[in-house]
């Protein structure tokens, strides 16, 4: 073989340098195309009605992409049905579909993928076990659509009655499709904050985020789950935090804004404020829709809502964030050593010491790229209050899109530093971890340094 | 033995008991028992020029105590001298004292230190080794001495010919041992302000708490150094990332505030400048002095301090903060894994996983008590800025003393919060770990679980 295959050594080099090519690159350029192309496609006239700058379309078509929902233009007014379209595509494309259509794309074509595409699709599901994949990805297609068009049903029931029939079933499917990907986008101005009263719409579409928030292995497992078998750990440490966190930041927000005229104060029954406080509550892991107007909170709520923009979602969801996992991993850690044992344990399972230092190099990372985009910031928007500019990071980071209503006022240099902060945030620092981790091995052994902490 | 000594059980229990005092509490009741000593001392009449609350009395001593030097008074205006050596003797103690004098007073009592006080010393130096305890804390408080008389000799060739001999010596006095402690307390309302452009005191000054944040196990290595012997790996490690953080963060505040008239742009002369960026940009790990104005500080400028702030010194030492070994086996950490490493690597040792573990907790537990205090601060103080809240609650976590102007403005509530912050910061979320992890050994080998992270 050797002998024989010499001649064709230039090809042989080429496809070694295509297996080469390194996949978290891949993935972040795949998502810069397709915001480039969603750029070009806003620009056209047909997709807006006023003209966009190059700046306004590539910003929103990143933050579609991303699943982010930050807007520098009013989505509802000034897209045409057209646009808004374009924008419900990138969406459904950034969210479950980039991957998952990719995976099915190849499947249809028939054969096997090669080694490079399967480590993309596979970090695209951060499943650890490849077995399951074709059969996941069109389960989990499957289970997308079909969540979306029972929210958009939901949804219809309060908006067909209000709007009619094609702007209901439009506003419908469009809000349960931005909802299921996390991507926050709205085409009211103000977010959904004229249903804040609404138990339809606030729960409809916080339960399609949620479910998409929870990372495909766990819907696979809750969905396809035998009887009388025990959830993984995984699925049961995201639902029991989940749970945990939701229930938990309901009641401190009610705490902080009870009183607040500009926020739950200013709604008119217990039942309203409760539903509120929950929708303010679960919206920040990392869907964005408003109910409350965000800049009204006071800055407990800011802060606190900071922190849940930070920490996300599941692993694998269309929410973005350093992820539920990763935060709790980082906590266990923690108390495990406070607590004097050599290793963090969970649900009587050890975390191996690769997955703690996975999860610090994405907490890390993290951390350092909301430093240095508030850095950037802070000097290209010397007029912004630190706390709005803060929050507008921390929410461009875990690809949110609450924000204090500073967003169309930065300048040209402070929305490329959020275009860059939703990319890297959505891509993932652990996308990097992720691929280069599981493709080399250490071959030099070097013998243990001693080294003060603290 | 077991039989003989049943009828002694009581006693038994009694020094079981007294074996098992959790060495962190019994570290963090020595600092608060030594700041409420200091605070009734501060609170006599003979003490101060005008009548001091119980508040502004335990949040000055608790400030000296844990050399931070955040004051809600002036301490050269309203303590008289009296009051001053007070405060200096709490710096001591508070810093190389607590530790180091300990350890003397045992020694010099004679006979072998019970097991929990050989602990507590152990981790007031937080040396591995045992062994060269009784030389090293000698050789430590020598060599604290001795920098201390130094520095205050070459500040009294400016302040005698300015303030004559006696009041010329005490400002030395005072400010040297402020200094080597990374308290930050100053005699002037302003700091060291009015000495911006004075190399003999800023240089001095920051020279003596540069070498009091190496850390002892630091100092003891280079002063016991032999030829041709390399340092040992921590050595290189601080020396290096100290001389690296310093240049680099004096040329960010040059290139930030050159042109602030209110912080460079104000002084004349390039050499000036670039003195008085030197000063700023060492004095946030965690000495806490100034000399230009903090609250005029760009928020691009307040960010990269706070961020040093958090940083810190070198474990062991007078400085505070997660220290800096902490900061760079978390770098290591992501960057090893990012590439694609299963270990972090640092002067081709290898950086063991219970290392790494410990930095997690440190490093966690720092950012949970800054997120808790500024979270209560954001609570207790609805009017001032949200930078300036967490400008001053990472100053009093790292023991920095730096303050945007508002700690006299405080509440009494957001004064305490302070001061706990101020006590778990100096006594360090580590105690508790290093304490526990060294005492207990995991008994129960749990099996290893399955967690996907990002
Ligand atoms: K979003
Ligand atoms: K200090």
């Amino acid at each position: 073989m050797t002998r024989l295959s010499r001649p064709h050594r230039p090809f042989q080099r080429l496809r070694r340098r295509a297996v080469k090519l390194n996949p978290p690159i891949v993935l972040l350029s795949g998502f810069v195309l397709l915001a480039l192309i969603g750029a070009a496609l806003l620009k056209l006239p047909i997709s807006t009605t006023v003209p966009l700058t190059w700046m306004e379309a590539l910003f929103t078509a990143t933050s579609a992409v991303t699943v982010t929902g930050l807007g520098v233009i009013d989505v509802g007014q000034d897209m045409t049905l057209w646009g808004q379209l374009i924008l419900l595509t990138l969406i459904q494309l950034g969210g479950i579909g980039f991957m998952t259509f990719a995976a099915l794309t190849l499947v249809m074509l028939g054969g096997k993928m090669p080694l490079q595409h399967q480590n993309i699709v596979r970090e695209a599901l951060n499943q650890s076990s490849f077995n399951d994949l074709f059969h996941l990805v069109r389960l989990v297609v499957g289970f997308a659509l079909f969540i979306e068009l029972v929210t958009a049903a939901l949804l219809a029931t309060a908006w067909v009655p209000e709007f009619g029939w094609s702007s209901g079933l439009w506003l419908s499917l469009f809000h349960s499709v931005s909802a299921f990907n996390n991507a926050g986008f709205a085409l009211w101005g103000d977010s959904l904050s004229q249903y804040v009263s609404s138990p339809i719409v606030t729960l409809s579409i916080s339960g399609a985020f949620i479910i998409g928030g929870l990372g495909f292995a766990v819907i696979q497992e809750i969905i396809g789950h035998k009887k009388n078998t025990p959830w993984s750990m995984q699925t049961r440490l995201i639902v029991y935090a989940t749970v945990g966190l939701n229930v938990v930041a309901t009641l401190l927000f009610g705490l902080l804004e009870w009183h607040n005229p500009a926020t739950l104060g200013g709604l008119d029954s217990t039942f309203d404020r409760v539903l509120a406080a929950w929708f303010q509550a679960v919206t920040p892991r990392t869907a964005g829709f408003n109910t409350l107007d965000t800049a009204a909170l006071g800055t407990p709520s800011a802060l606190l809502t900071m922190l849940l923009m930070f920490i996300g979602g599941g692993p694998g969801s269309t929410a973005s964030g350093i992820k539920l996992t990763t935060f709790i991993v980082l906590l266990l850690t923690a108390r495990a050593f406070l607590r004097g044992s050599t290793e963090p344990v969970i649900f009587s399972r050890r975390i191996r010491q690769e997955i703690v230092f996975k999860a610090v190099a994405v907490a890390f990372s993290g951390v350092m790229l909301i430093f240095l985009a508030l850095f950037g910031l802070s000097i290209s928007e010397p007029r912004q209050s630190f706390l709005d500019l803060a929050f507008e990071t921390v929410s461009a980071f875990g690809t949110v899109g609450l924000s204090r209503g500073i967003t169309s006022e930065l300048s040209g240099e402070g929305q490329m530093i959020l275009i860059v902060t939703m990319l890297l945030g959505r891509v993932g620092t652990l996308s990097l971890g992720y691929f280069l981790a599981t493709r080399s091995v250490g071959n030099v052994r070097y013998a243990e340094g001693r080294i003060q902490i603290g």
